[in-house]
């Protein structure tokens, strides 16, 4: 069955499986497969097109199930070469599908609520998925450098990758990043560059780079292979229908940064609707963002098409995009199934993790709180239903985060004897 | 095939699955389950007898391999009644067993080389295993509360295990532990006691506090759970060799805190062997230590049976027991197989913590280091084979213990433009 037909554009040299040609999402217009991420027609976002047509739904969904445990058993659905397995990589996801009973209960949810727990990972975020894609494009074009600009997750993802597979990296940072960060991801060994400005002049920088003959070989995860990297985020989708039964959830509550992930996420559950490995029927996308940088959310809020840049103040620092690249299209698909795009202040980010950790033991980075808070939210506004079967993202670690949580602490100080543990009241 | 005959001793009232009774190591006196820990008769450590004997070797084979992709996928082999894995529970296991073929070259090892990444597990470390198996104990005895004295890992295992379950957890910590690791423990929401005193006045207490009508209902995992805590470490073994294609390795590296889980690891390989789950051949055990708390290594160095007790002093926290209640058991299993125990400096720690990040993109915790460090050593001293295939534990995650190599950092500072980009020498 043919999802999208193979464009005449193909690149007989480059092997990405099923990938078969760059697709304006804009325009339409196809270019071949290369490390290219802007329409030469119209300056729309390059993605992947594929060829699905040689697929036989229930012979596809074997080959999945008897696949190994982590993202390459979606390897016919991904732009990764049929034997990507076999390849040195990290090979994330396949990451658990936690039933939260417990936090059902607290939220009232009776439909079924599930937590797709993407701490497990191997750094302990999503951005091990999409780094994985990246580096396969990488390598299939040549690359000997894997490189990125980040304050967080992505370098400890690109660093650990890149190590793995026996890339060079080059990761630039904001040169004040807290120590903890710098160290999370310099120790990996690859080249670790402070940059003396803020994030946005280490973007700026590395567009730069990418233009000049010293960038050549260098691959750019989330600029020069973004079409690639971005694909990572279906194995979300595919992985938590596989997990429910292969059964589309009612209802999803998603994380937005740049917004990518939400609409990787939509791709996916299409994907697998056309494909007949999902019965088609109507699920809900919600996007979840702070307060204190919510373009998104104030976009939806006020019926815009359009997304007004914000100046991001906010713990959720993994979420803190003011400039969203995917937000008109997150406010199509909000719409379009039904969904909503809310946002939740800091403090009940930081109640919404102490929430988690208390009713499922799972301790989220402050994107997590967002969504977990988002759903709370959300339920009481009576905006998402409780009795459908829901799932949230927790895309990050908790120990990545630990200032949000900082007053958490002893709930009690003791002598070491049963009569001053008596005293206290614990007995 | 039985393994261990049924003792006249069972329990009718607890259903732990194949555990049959608590067996001494010492005397072999048997006990029914229950929680307790020493033998009645010679105070030994009790240990858990299993009855196998309804088992077809590839009936069960083949009911492993469809189990979940957690430790209850082993549940015919554990002290867990059979539908463990509908219960709530952290489900830990499965881990990655990454083939370590940079670190092999950098070794020098062509046998084949694999590191068991336990940082993969819930709360990141091997403690998930044991304070899973412990919780199920716990359930069948009717305990209400899961308790533990800890500095650490353990902590956060058993706050999130019992949140999971819906167990109260109170956890008994020394009053000055590090900021960041008393967050790590509270956010679960558990009790969180802080000792006046040492680790050691810390156990103490707990000890007391077992004896007394205010320690009733509770659940130590490592003190009155223990025979059951420990089993869980069998699973690593498991794992290991199904990972390898039901095939045991010639060699593994394992660190010594207790020394528990090097016994528990042997217990595990011996019943594989046993079940006809594996071809029986020799294997040989290493056990690793850090320098600064290298009593079992010392030990086996001078030739002797008994374990003296040393003062820790090694960053190699989670390891640093002095005084290792299964020191014994783990010489006796080094010089069985023909392995050894080693240690390494705090220096070489580091250095190997390092070496597996900047190879295999693994950040392991100081644990880890002792063992990547110790498999070194004992191919530079010719005492491990390089032609063997050979898996080394991480029993741990480098984000707890980023102290270790805070020493790492940018490898530039540049200002966001080409020109100084190409005066660093980055180009």
């Amino acid at each position: 069955m043919a999802v999208q037909t193979v464009a005449s554009t193909s690149n007989p040299t480059v092997d990405l499986g099923p990938a078969a040609a760059l697709s304006c999402r804009e325009c339409g217009h196809r270019v071949p497969l290369g490390p290219v991420f802007a329409c030469e027609e119209c300056f729309g976002p390059l993605e992947i097109a594929y060829d699905f047509s040689a697929y036989d739904t229930e012979e596809l969904r074997r080959r999945i199930e008897a696949g190994p445990a982590n993202i390459w058993r979606y390897a016919p659905l991904l732009p990764v070469p049929a034997d990507v397995a076999d390849k040195p990589n990290i090979n994330p996801g396949w990451t658990k599908l936690v039933k939260a009973d417990n936090l059902a209960r607290e939220l009232g949810v009776t439909g079924g609520l599930y937590v797709k727990d993407d701490s497990g990972n191997p750094t302990h975020s999503f951005k091990d998925r999409v780094v994985a894609q990246a580096l396969e494009a990488a390598r299939a074009f040549g690359f000997t450098t894997l490189s990125c600009s980040s304050t967080g997750n992505l370098a400890g993802a690109v660093g650990a990758a890149a190590a793995r597979a026996g890339f060079r990296s080059c990761v630039f940072i904001p040169h004040d990043l807290e120590q903890g960060k710098v160290v999370m991801a310099a120790v990996y060994g690859g080249e670790l560059v402070g940059i003396e400005g803020n994030y946005d002049d280490v973007n700026r920088f590395c567009s730069e780079l990418i233009g000049d003959p010293a960038g050549e070989g260098w691959g750019f995860v989330n600029v020069n292979l973004r079409p690639y990297y971005a694909e990572g985020s279906k194995t979300l989708a595919y992985e938590i229908c596989e997990q429910l039964g292969w059964r589309l959830p009612d209802q999803l509550v998603v994380p937005i940064a740049s917004g990518s992930q939400l609409t990787k996420i939509d791709k996916g559950l299409q994907e697998l609707i056309k494909l007949g490995l999902v019965e088609d029927r109507p699920y809900k996308i919600f996007g979840a963002q702070a307060e204190g940088c919510s373009p998104v959310s104030t976009a939806f809020k006020a019926g815009h098409d359009v997304v007004r840049p914000q100046k991001p103040n906010t713990i959720a620092k993994s979420l803190a995009i003011g400039n969203p690249a995917d937000g008109p299209y997150v406010l199509d698909i909000a719409r379009r199934t039904g969904g909503a795009v809310e946002d939740v202040t800091d403090e009940q980010v930081v109640d919404a993790i102490k929430l988690l950790a208390r009713t499922e033991g799972i301790f989220a980075e402050t994107a997590g709180g967002v969504t977990v808070g988002v759903t709370r939210k959300l339920i009481q506004d009576g905006v998402l239903d409780p009795t459908k079967t829901t799932v949230v993202l927790n895309t990050g670690d908790g120990l990545k985060t630990l200032d949000a949580v900082a007053g958490t602490g002893l709930t009690a100080t003791i002598r070491p004897s049963l009569e001053s543990f008596r005293e206290a009241g614990l007995a």
